[in-house]
This record gives structure tokens, sequence and C-alpha cells, in this order.
């Protein structure tokens, strides 16, 4: 075989012991936080059927989807010529790589149903695969983090879901900004301006106001057939300012003859109310503006930014009314938050919040002077690890120099010297690398003397 | 959209609340005996360009790759008239995923060479894909567990390996046999029937023995062209038995000529004198037949079998010399193991091995009814949380009844009931499901009789 130079495909990443240790300290506290909600975690293979996937994300999203390609004689029976790369795909693959947690998880609860405890509260953090154009911040494989409540309308699960939100970012030591919405007030909005049918386009519309601006967002309405009259109406409603209360008062006087517009002011209203006995840290807003795209939302709408950095919403989330509906399971409700672990990585490093503890490997290595020597480690090495002390022996008998440099890149904080003196006079020097004290102990006093740390 | 009857691919599954919970105790065992052994975490991509994935598993591998069809027009420029199934899929699909994590690891050290600190004792625990045929026990994705330590050829890295193996097991209580052989005894073997250029097929069907008996291993080795007087002079040697002593000085004895075989004899030799420092619980036994089919391994070959249960390996490794060799990273000598994290739970499973405690949800849910004492409990919610309590609201004013059978199907045990009344006096009424009690305490009190438990 030649030589390969070694390389992974684009858009996807290595993650090494540094990076994993804070990856793992964020997917830690999401996942502690989760279960001391009561939620429970199920998995979901890596590849779905492609019936399953297909559809559920737009045009768009079908085109983003990784097909894995039949196994075996896979040509067989199929004639490509003349088919277009769409057509023969769905020939050629009846598998794909899941694109989000959230359908993968409405399937889940439909095929097992009769052994779901309903309300459903479940969490799930496993990648997800895309096959966008990759570039800063966007990847073709990333972690998605997702609690949801299946199986109960009560605005206590949104209550619950952003107590986590808050608690999550408070545990992380992000400053996090909360918007709320709710796709009711987006469809009053749209009774409001008399074209209730254009709901979808004006959603579409409206989510790109602080990518594109209110010029943009007016152009495109005009193109998808809003009335003039109509955009002239939307515009002060998007200008609306002042606390929540402010907010929900003047919509509810613009809004007054939308029914469904104002149940969806009376769901915020209740929501706040519930959040106040949680006394959140974030900031909570409501915004009007907010409709996250994805159409399955039909309650409340959540979004969550970082005060301290630019960047996108580094967790969202909504209420969905027939998820299952297109497995077959109707009338279900449910509710969801997703966490962006990649996005959240990049703003705690780019603010500095990771402790510092969290790559810590061994807390003891034995510098290794030879067979004899090595022998007579290991049965201390044996020792710290029944104790529950990280130890690890260095396998060559290489140069001390190298021992300690070795030790030193990794953090490795006690360095046990055990020469031919040492091992007849029954004691072991051990080296601090971060004070440089070095002492002797019996192999007794070893286990104190690390434990106490 | 129609309605679909929901599925998943064959050979792949959905991991339910009390899967999860016991296969995350088998993994945070395994997770928790690397740590305290030194080893750091890393993770790499589901997809692999193909190129790095093919021809290191042989042609029986190469078929069991998941292809990935390539995004967009993948057809462009690209003729299929008259192409086989097999030419088709190179021109169609750039990407795989992952078949082991020895690969990925590998190809990882290259291309991390500069950031690697040698010796570099890593564990990686990620799924892993093969399309092969499913069957019982046998899955299209399944989990691996490895540790494997590169850039270092002493013996003790074995020994630390195989004092993982035996902490993991002991701590999972399952009884595991340890089996060892050296590829240089393999070597030896060859060498001593006089056909060295037959080791692979020498290998590939001593492998087999356990499974299709000496019978048909010889048959086998005849057709590869192993002369009848070499296998002649093979069989008598799968009949050695005894003590590990005794079987190497037998084999010493034998394989006197061949200088591998003789350096594989004392590898062994030392590491069994390695091993007794660490004390091991597990059965250790020295298996000449055990060679573990893949090429790669050139000294030590662990092979692992639980004692109580009628299965195939539950953990297996080796040491290779030159597995970078491929990527460009010449005479970097590794050794590994892998846990086989879908067998080990289908043994603990069988053997009734699981801890009762393994599936916790919610140590107490505070029952629903109504409006505003879910407000009242929602304050003491917050405070449980804060105390490090696993608590919940029901999210619905339903039937107590209901509620109650809610809590009892995921085993809550404590169930507060603050109605009307509870309130009122300042009180909650609090009962265990499990002794059937009920007490009344104040909030404050909640938190200590919960903690106490």
């Amino acid at each position: 075989m030649s030589n390969q130079k070694p390389s992974i495909p684009k858009g996807t990443r290595d993650f090494g012991p540094e990076e994993m240790a804070r990856r793992n300290y964020i997917f830690d506290t999401i996942r502690g936080v989760f279960k001391k909600h009561g939620y429970v975690p199920i998995e979901t293979p890596a590849m779905e059927n492609l019936d399953t996937l297909l559809g559920k994300y737009g045009e768009e999203g079908d085109k983003l989807l990784f097909k894995i390609l039949n196994s075996g004689d896979f040509l067989n029976g199929i004639d490509p010529e003349g088919m277009t790369s769409g057509a023969l795909s769905m020939k050629l693959c009846e598998k794909g790589l899941r694109y989000d947690l959230t359908v993968p998880f409405a399937r889940y609860v439909v095929q097992h149903q009769q052994e779901v405890e309903f309300p459903f509260r479940r969490y799930q953090i496993q990648p997800v695969w895309r096959a966008d154009r990759p570039q800063k911040g966007r990847y073709r494989e990333f972690y998605q983090c997702d609690a949801d409540v299946i199986g109960s309308n009560s605005l206590l699960n949104e209550a619950d879901l952003l107590g986590i939100i808050d608690t999550v970012f408070s545990k992380l030591n992000v400053r996090a900004k909360i918007k709320l919405n709710n796709r009711k007030i987006l469809a009053g909005i749209a009774d409001y301006i008399g074209q209730p049918e254009k709901i979808t386009d004006i959603t579409v519309a409206i989510d790109k106001i602080e990518k594109i601006g209110f010029d943009a967002v007016n152009q495109e309405l005009e193109q998808k057939g809003v009335s003039v009259q109509g955009i002239y109406k939307l515009e002060p409603l998007f200008a609306i300012t002042g606390y929540n209360q402010e907010k929900l008062d003047k919509l509810g006087r613009i809004l007054q003859h939308s029914a469904t517009g104002l149940k969806g002011i009376d769901e915020i209203k209740n929501l706040l109310a519930y959040l106040k006995p949680l006394d959140l840290k974030s900031t909570v807003e409501l915004d009007i503006s907010l409709a996250r795209g994805l159409n399955y939302y039909t309650g409340t709408i959540i979004e969550v930014k970082a005060m301290d950095a630019e960047i996108g919403s580094i967790c969202g989330g909504g209420r969905y009314d027939d998820l299952t509906g297109i497995f077959g399971l109707k009338d279900i409700s449910g509710v969801g938050i997703s966490f962006g672990a990649d996005r959240i990585y990049d703003v705690m490093k780019h603010l500095k919040l990771f402790p510092g503890e969290t790559d810590r490997s061994s807390q003891i290595m034995f510098a290794n002077f030879g067979e004899n020597e090595a022998l007579y480690c290991l049965t201390l090495l044996a020792k710290l690890h029944a104790a529950g002390v990280s130890a690890e022996l260095y396998p060559d008998n290489a140069k001390l120099k190298k021992q300690l440099s070795y030790a030193d890149a990794r953090h490795i904080q006690f360095i046990v010297l055990a020469g031919e003196n040492e091992i007849r006079e029954g004691l072991l020097a051990v080296k601090n690398m971060v004070t440089g004290e070095q002492v002797k102990v019996t192999p007794e006093e070893l286990v104190e003397l690390v434990k106490s740390e």
C-alpha cells in the first residue's frame, strides 16, 4: 500500500484530549441538569430509513441529508441510463444519516408507544450530520443535546425547560438572554394584515429581520404576495418596545380581533407567570420577530443568545402539536429544546470560561528506572488504582529528563522516583511538579499525600 | 404526507431509558478505569475518507464498509453505463462510516503527530458501523471502547492493559478468562513446520479451531498449501496442556530452532512476570490457538471470554508494530484493547448482574392539583434542584390515580402532595412509594428527608 497523507472529510473534526475534556464538561453539565429535572435518556441509530427523514426538513433539508449507498450489488435491476442524480440516489440508497434528534425522537415515540410512559420526558445527546457547505462555526458533523416532553400540553413544561436553560448557562457561566415568542402570535399577525394564508411566508421572512434588516424583509414579503397595505401594517408591530408586559399590552390591542393571536398572548402571559417562582438569572424577553424557520412549531418558540459574544443562537426550541402525526400517532403535543454544544464551546473558549481542571490526566506518574524498579512500582500502582487514584508508570526506561518532560506536558502533578536506594530504604521520593517540592514518604503515606491535594 | 409505519434499518437499535441506564453503567465503568490508568480521550468523525478505510480490513472488510453517497450532483461527469456496482461505488462515494476505532486512531496519530505526546495513551468510546448480515448478537451499529498506547514497545503496556481488563470485569462482576498468545509464537510454529511463508494462512486457520474443530482446520490448511507433514507436526502443538509455565517449557523445546518463536515465548514470560505484582482476579491462560484473524498484530495477542456465559469474546486486542506506517509514520509500536460493550451487556443481562439502581429517574414528584398549587410547587421545585435533588412536577392537572401510576412506572420514590389544605398549613404531605408511609413535613424538612435516603 502506498503512503497516504492522512486527512478527514471537510466539515468534520477530530477532538484531542484537551478539547474532549472541555466538550465533556459542557455535555456533563447539560446532562446533569436534564437528569435533575427528571428527563431520561434515549439513543437512536445514526442511520434512519430515508423515508423517515425525507420531507421533514423542507426541500433544502432533503438536499442536505447524507445518504448511505445500499450494500452489495446495489445496481442490480437498476438502469441508471438517463436518470438524474436525485432520481438515481433514491434507487441506490434507502438509508440516511440523521439530520437532527427531533424527527428520530418522533419516530421513536410512535414506534415504542406501548413502552413509553406519557408524559414522556426524554433527553438525547448524539451527533447529527448535514451536508451543508462547511464554514466557520458550521460543521457537517455536530452534537445536539435535546430535551423534550411529549404527551402534555401544559405550559409548565415550557417553564421547566426554561428553568433547565437558565441553570445550564448559569452553571457554565455563560450570560444568556432567552427570547420568547409564540407561533399563535405570528398567526394573529397574519390575521391582522388580512392574509392568514401567508403565515408561513411571513414567518420565514420575519425570521430574517436581524440578519438582513427591515427593507430586505419587506421586499421578500412583497415577492411572496403580501399586500403593500399588509406590509405597512406589519412594520410598526416589530418596532414595539418596552418591558414584556408593555409589549404584550400593545400587542393585545393590535391583535384584539384575532382569537388565535390573543390565545398566543395569553400563553406567553401564563408562561411568564410560571417563570416568576423559578427566579431565573437569565434575561427573558418577548421578541415577536422570533420565528426560527421551522414550520413544525405551533406554540411557544424559544431562542437563546449569549450576551457577551457575537454568535448565532446557542439553544432553541419550541412547541409542536403534531410532530408524531406523520408517523401515525395523532394529537400528541410536545415541546422541546436543543443546546448547540459546538456554539457553546466556541462562546466559552472565546470568553475563557473553561475551568483549568478539565484536562486532568493522571495525578501520579512513577518514573521508570529499569526492570526491577518497574516491578516494585507495579505493586504500588495497583494499590493506588484500588484507592481511586489515577496513576501510571512510564513504560520505558528512558532518560529521566524525557520522562519528566512527558509528565510536565501532560500536567501530571506528582512524580514518584523509586530507584535502587529508595527501594532499599522502603521510601519513595515524590516530586511535586507544581510547587517543585520533593519529599520522601513511605508507600502508605503516598496515597494520603495525593488524596489530600 | 401519508402515514408511515415507523421502523429503523435492520441491524440497528433504539435504546430506551432502561437500556441506556444499563449501557451507561458499562461505559462509565470502563471509562473510569481507563482514566484511572492515565488514558486520555479522543473522538474522531463518524465519516472517514474512503481511502483511509479501504484495504485495512481485508477484502471482506472492504465489502462491509458503509459508503456515503457524494452530495449534490454526484453523477456529473460519470457514465455509469457498463460499470459494476463495485466500480461505480468508488466513483459515487468518497466517504465511508468508520469500521473500527483502530484505523481512525492510527490516522489521528499520524495527522496530529506534532501535538501528540508519546507514549500516547488514548481511549475512545464511539459507535462503529459494519454492513454485516445482522443476526443475534451481531449489529450493524455497535459501540467499541478502545484503549491503546502508541510509541512504546515495553511489555509494561500490555501489563497495564491487562490490569484494566481485570479491573473492569471485576467491577462489573463478570468472571473473565484472559487468553494470551504472541504472534511471534505463531511465526515460530510456521518456522517449525518449515513453511514460514504460510504464517498468515496458518494463523487464519488456527483461529477457527474452537469454532470448526481440528479436522476442518487441517482441511483448510491443506487447501492453503500447507504440507501434510506440516499438518502432522502442527497437531500435537495444539494439544499442549498444563499451567502456563509448563506450556511455555514444552513450547520452548519444540520451537528451539526458531529465534522468532523463542522471542515470543520470552515476551509471554516477561508479561506474566509483570502481572504477578498486579494480582489479577481473572484467570490468565496461554492459548497458542489464539490468533484473532487480524493480520496487523505482531506481538502479544489478547482475548477475553466470560466464564459464566456462552458467548464470543467480550474484549480483545494486541500489539501492532506498524499500524501507522501506511499513513506515513514508520516504526511506532502500539498495543491496544477493545471492549465489546454489546456483548458485555448481553452477558450481564443474562447473568442478572446489573445493579437495581441504574434506571433511576427523579427522586421526587410533585402531584399537580391545579394552577395555584402548581405555582406553589414551582418555588419548592427550584429549591430542590438547587440542592441537587432530582425532582419534577407532574405537568397536567390529571386524576391523582393517573399521576401516581405514572410515578410508580418511573420508580419515583417520593410523591409530594401539596393541596389547598397543605398550602394553608405550610406543610407538605409526602408519600413514600416504597414503604407506603405518608408523613407531613415543612418545605425545609423535605430536602433533608430525601437527602437522608
